[in-house]
């Protein structure tokens, strides 16, 4: 087991002296920002620095493995991002396809609060995929949120996610719909015997935030949804310590830090990254839907780094959106198995009966499950 | 004055009609998520969308211009950010490179507690651009972090700020490493007359970092330093609001949102939304540097946003980093006027003499000034 955060770049070059050229400048730039002959003016004994590995020619471009004592991190997930991609985020054809994690360091920031197993007690639902639906759209008050939510959990949605374009906007404040939508939930659930969760969309301005976490575990929210690209990634953990409850991460804003080329690869942040800071679910695009460049390599990548071991984090659960039809529901079942959870919005409101289109969807499931 | 955000993006697509149909979708996945058809049938008379105002071909590619209402956004900048660039950061070829910025909204969000006139009064200079000097290399004691400090104040610095990579590592653990470094500035303030001040390295989870703001502020400090791009960019308006300090902001991480076509242009982030978001200063690489991507043209832009009207928000201090030279600092000057800050580190290092390094830096900029 390493002691060291050891990360794979690829790096763009012209040949390979540039490449280990721009290797050290990594190691550097990342860490003591002071050239080595200052370095060696300045704190030749103490400076912290990256260590570069290894730097070989790939198929297109170069790949270095740099290791980073866990010395330049301490305990807190801003500088392990700072250390991973900060500076270097301002160069260009730098991308992190694979991180070696320390389990020192996983055991610091200790990955998600229930996991795929946790999100199945909660939900009573073990042989299948979960299946979750979105209050939507923007503009509606919360009153009508609410009968949507009502109408999900009727029909036998096992999540029902807040869409996170709800912020605080004045149509539907995030404290009443909340309070709305766990009443809606709660009451179908009596009725049905269901044990379908609501998620509300956790998202502001810290202090109103924390109102908002408040407000979530005094209503009896199991879960909630954050977005780590706008509220920072440690959101998730301080939601999971501060106030014990599961996290779906959404993806908004950090499509910027995974260009092809530059930052990290989409298994690396939404499956690594996330998962460390406390996700129990991550939702992504899934394959075929509005957003080209999650094909099906990436998408099953992905899900390999949610669900397989890492160290002592428990898995999180995969969370295929982004345009998911109720038609093909079975068939991405039988094509990525059934520790997914399907996020399925447009296609069920398109069906006008909310309670039948959710219904349906969960027999298509069910039927041979 | 206009009531809506108004949003203006170079679009790649294949010819006109692709780029209209690529605006309407993003008037709509930025706001409604689902697609006119679907919320005809929803809700057809709540829904919020985006407006279409404009498409037109532009030289290499097409520039749309797209209205928000203020009712899509509420007070919180994860919701403000979320509406600009939120899911379409998963799509490519997507840059905004100007926003018509609505008086409600910069009322709303604030912008800097100082700027450039509460910082120049609180140093004391105001006829020529402040200096900044930076604490690393990373890995160094607090005692010897501090002794630099008190060499750069002996020498007349203005500013000196904690080298961003210093998180709270176990060699200069971050409060004790504040404390020092206030007390060995003061000690010099004290002998020299100087009005230096030290910006202390505020980053850390949510809880730790309440600490440090708590403590920085108990310490005396004037202004801290904030990674936006690995803290969230609320925390420089919960430092302006909930402990009245001036924020100097760095740009680590943020390079992945300012990619050449996709993204913001560094203007626009760096300066509009940065200045909006409440930071007094904005370090960002001047060109020549380490960053390439900053050329003459960017940087000048990039100043211009920080510094010219922008309704009632008080201007801020552009702040060159990134390699900055000390033999060059002269030209800067007379290149970018006196309403900048000159961030100069390893070239001060290189020195040796911390304080004669210093010094001469001060009178090569005081001489014909």
């Amino acid at each position: 087991m390493t002691t060291a955060l050891i990360v794979h770049y690829s790096l763009a070059a012209d040949n390979l002296a540039h490449a280990q050229e721009r290797a050290v400048a990594i190691a550097h730039e990342q860490t003591a920002e002071l050239s080595p002959e200052v370095i060696r003016m300045v704190a030749p004994d103490t400076a912290l620095r990256g260590e570069v590995l290894s730097v070989d020619a790939a198929a297109e471009d170069y790949t270095a493995r740099i290791a980073f004592g866990l010395d330049c991190l301490g305990p807190d997930l801003a500088q392990l991002l700072n250390v991973l991609f900060g500076n270097i985020s301002l160069q260009d054809g730098i991308l992190i396809h694979h991180i070696d994690w320390p389990e020192a360091l996983l055991h610091t920031h200790g990955g998600p609060l229930l996991g795929i197993e946790g999100m199945r007690d909660l939900v009573g639902v073990h042989n299948r995929p979960l299946l979750c639906a979105a209050t939507k759209p923007m503009g509606l008050d919360s009153a009508s949120l609410a009968n949507a939510c009502a109408a999900f959990a009727e029909g036998g949605m096992d999540l029902i996610k807040d869409d996170h374009g709800l912020g605080n906007q004045p149509t539907a404040r995030t404290l009443e719909r909340l309070t709305r939508c766990v009443d809606a939930v709660a009451e179908s659930n009596a009725r049905t015997g269901h044990n379908t969760l609501y998620l509300p969309h956790i998202s502001a301005d810290r202090r109103r935030m924390e109102a908002q976490a408040e407000a979530a575990k005094r209503a009896g929210c199991r879960m909630v949804l954050v977005n780590p690209g706008l509220v920072g990634l440690d959101a998730m953990s301080w939601i999971r310590d501060d106030y014990g409850l599961g996290v779906m991460a959404h993806p908004a804003m950090v499509g910027g830090l995974m260009r092809a080329k530059h930052g990290f690869t989409p298994p690396v942040l939404l499956g690594d990254l996330f998962r460390l800071a406390g996700a129990d679910a991550v939702i992504f695009p899934n394959t075929g839907g509005r957003f080209p460049r999650f094909d099906a390599d990436t998408v099953a990548d992905i899900n390999q780094h949610l669900r397989n071991p890492m160290g002592s984090l428990k898995p999180a659960f995969p969370t295929l959106g982004g345009g998911v039809n109720v038609a093909r529901a079975r068939h991405w079942m039988d094509h990525y198995g059934n520790d997914i959870v399907l996020l399925i919005g447009g296609s069920l409101y398109a069906q006008g009966d909310l309670v039948g289109a959710s219904r349906r969807l969960r027999e298509a499931l069910e039927s041979q499950a």
